[in-house]
């Protein structure tokens, strides 16, 4: 079953073993042209390159594969358009179990073909988080499915540490590790993963300034709701935990956060010059040391490229034709 | 100085040593969704990843550095509106030599800046071959540099033969490997080092069918001109020389062509599944397996992705504003 405290050193070591047949353990790459335009030393972990292409791969193997055989029986259940349902599908259909995902009606006709490719049962509902919850618990009750919920899971959260675990074992002694942050999975795990495996080197979330919940989160002490959310991160509109709020409260230095121009920027200079695809919600860490907002100036840096799943039809320093 | 004759094995041998401290040894990557697709197995040789963005880096840093001090106190010139350009630019700036470059007036303005920031010194010319080359004889003359001609050039020839070179000793016996034919530097490379690291892979060179000429010349036994060559791919407009089309007769075991909608189609697919970025002329070989032109079928494939410099503000299946 899953975890039920916040995840320990050995818990992240477990989660990385068992995950470790079925991810990538993803290169850590630089550019020395970019490491001269911000006069530090960039190092990229790709996790764009990672299976189901995102970081999600690694907490969605390390829940299924904590379920025992009658656990997931009656399969696995979770709402979300993104990253975490294409993951979640195919660590289930490697499992040979099922996956039930509940997506909202105007989730983007690539991302719902793309889970439905690797064989999971897709209900449609509202876009709103109420009918979007709603019709999952309507879909768990229906099935017996066990929920893996995106990030508030504490299982999901090891999963995830594994991501800044591998990294600071390539780079020992980084002086930063900048991750993006939305609900906040990915920043807990990688905070625990400093914290146990290189306590000197900060932690750092990224944040688009139109979903800052996670910034007045953390500075107020207490979790503020996404109420309206608006950025091209569409990885990054979701709302803090109370799993992931107060493993970020005691072990991130600091959250910052980054307007959208120079989410595109950055998004545009890592294609350009790491020659890599990413998505927008990827560029967020390199959007703040654009803006300066995290003093790297020679520094050993590790920026999380959370992933790489972006409509190729629609690049955002393109303008649509009508 | 240059070599006079057909790189012999141990050309390559030296060649690889004198330039790997300039350049990437780039990673062979794979996807399995991509294999799934093709019933194949595909290796991708990451040249886009290379410095200056390009398999050019190889050449061009073999042919600066066989070069004596005496030899570069001129400097060394070549016209190219590509990735040759930039990549000799970057060779002789790294040896504190100068590079003149002979640059069409219509040469993109992202390339001119690309081939400048190395600190290269541009002349511009008219955009027909018999202008660039008199241009370039002229600056020649007024310089005293030395010309590195972009494929002609067998010194050139080993430094890119060092790319497949790598590429058989991380996935030795291959059954195919496919690179893109323009001028015939890399194909003619490739061939070499097929030949003598791993003499059971198969050589298939891949171009579009808008500028056929090494098909052509490949049939018909002789080198056939590149006329009025019209193709997305814009690194394989120019024509075999009298120095890559003898070794691509003997060495290489065939040619295919494939279309503009393929090579667009390939190199989104490259993009999207194996996110990277990389330009038209590196998709032709993948094209070449979407339009069945080469028999890969359960076989070991290799596909060199020439090179990722391309302008981000025009991706072809994206319609153009007006």
């Amino acid at each position: 079953m899953f975890l039920e405290s916040i995840p320990e050193r050995i818990d992240i070591l477990d989660a990385h073993k068992r995950i470790e047949p079925y991810i990538h353990r993803t290169p850590l790459l630089h550019s020395l042209n970019l490491n001269e335009i911000f006069g530090t030393r960039l190092l990229f972990k790709c996790e764009n390159f990672q299976k189901a292409g995102a970081f999600k791969s690694r907490g969605a193997c390390n829940a299924v594969w904590s379920l025992d055989d009658e656990d997931l029986e009656y399969g696995v259940g979770t709402h979300s358009s993104g990253n975490h349902a294409q993951a979640l599908a195919r660590a289930a259909a490697l499992r040979k179990s099922k996956a039930y995902v509940v997506m909202p009606r105007n989730a983007p006709s690539v991302k719902v073909a793309a889970v439905r490719s690797y064989g999971a049962e897709i209900t449609f509902c509202e876009p709103m988080l109420s009918s979007r919850e709603q019709t999952l618990h309507q879909v768990l009750d229906e099935t017996g499915a066990t929920e893996v919920h995106p990030y508030n899971n504490y299982t999901i959260i090891a999963g995830q540490a594994t991501c800044a675990m591998e990294a600071l074992q390539d780079s020992p002694g980084a002086d930063i590790i900048l991750a993006p942050v939305g609900g906040g999975g990915l920043l807990s795990g990688t905070a625990l993963a400093a914290h146990y495996f290189s306590p000197t080197t900060k932690v750092i979330g990224c944040e688009p300034s139109g979903a800052d919940d996670a910034y007045r989160s953390f500075r107020e002490g207490k979790i503020q709701p996404s109420l309206t959310p608006k950025t091209i991160a569409d990885g990054l509109l979701t709302s803090l935990g109370n799993r992931t709020f107060p493993i970020i409260r005691e072990y991130v230095n600091d959250i910052v956060t980054v307007n959208e121009a120079s989410i595109v920027k950055a998004m545009r200079l890592i294609w350009e010059r790491m020659k890599l695809v990413v998505e927008p919600s990827a560029a967020v860490p390199l959007a703040a040391i654009l803006e300066e907002k995290v003093n790297t100036k020679g520094k050993n840096v590790i920026i999380i490229l959370s992933g790489g799943n972006i409509d190729l039809d629609k690049i955002p320093w393109i303008p649509k034709t009508t």
